[in-house]
């Protein structure tokens, strides 16, 4: 079951946006099933994985931007330094 | 409705052993839904998108090397070059 | 020494125009290890970095475009499609 | 002029480091301009693009730490919000 608004550490909006967006994404992936299945010319299949690519990378870059802005600041402030070794890990694990 | 084996330009493993994945990828998407809507800590959640990346890259890559071994190939071999402009421009899309 | 012109495997043009290309990011590079000496604002510096990326990435597409269409077509038409493995390896790599 | 360890916001070990990579990168750089002059098999040649590619990631990731754990803990500390938005910029951008 969803948490209530108050003990969600998202704002509502945030949350309920970047759960439109990965209903879409899966939509997307059933997409290129079906054409995958259809025998659809492979260079346009090869497109719409970019496309989904680009849906899941936007969804990450918001979930980690909601993420600083709360816990990562949040913790700083209460003087809790290891928070940002483990930031630094999830960026280098972002960018390879 | 799919097309028979024998029309089909991917061998029939091929086919079905990406429809398996990306049916999987869809399940993995829905996951983190789940998570987002859990209020699961937003690292934790994070890995699990890197798990997605991979698992969409690798089907991506199955896609393109039964392209490049049936279509590219065989085109080639009929003299028509053309396709080698449009593999170049797809890896190009790949590679950013 | 650089091979005569008759025997490189890539035309003239493409081949001195990367040679500037890479000269270039040397020299982009060096700007880096400069900023960083001087204690340039690193935001900025990252930025550099980003062009640089861009820039060996835009070189490195070049080559793999004359590899293509030069050494594995040619190998194609002679009938030596091992060379076809070899480039779904490298694209691979390219694309993580 | 290089300044005065007490006034660099990087630790001074962070630097040299830094600067003793980027210096090997433009060795690495010329490399590939000489295996390109020198007609080196393409395929060689782009497996040495990764390694460039791998080496600028590094210390682009060590300068990203030092601006973390300097500039951005520290203005945060004083209540300058500011600097998280860049910092998610700057995110935003390393991961396309």
């Amino acid at each position: 079951m969803s948490k209530t608004i108050e003990t969600s550490h998202h704002p509502y909006a945030t949350k309920s946006d970047m759960l439109v967006r990965l209903r879409k994404i899966e939509g997307q992936v059933r997409g290129i099933s079906r054409m995958i299945d259809e025998d659809i010319y492979c260079d346009n299949i090869l497109h719409q994985f970019r496309s989904v690519e680009a849906a899941i990378n936007g969804v990450r870059k918001t979930l980690l931007e909601a993420h600083v802005k709360s816990c990562v600041v949040g913790q700083i402030q209460e003087g809790n330094l290891q928070v940002v070794d483990e930031l630094i890990t999830t960026i280098g694990k972002m960018t390879r």
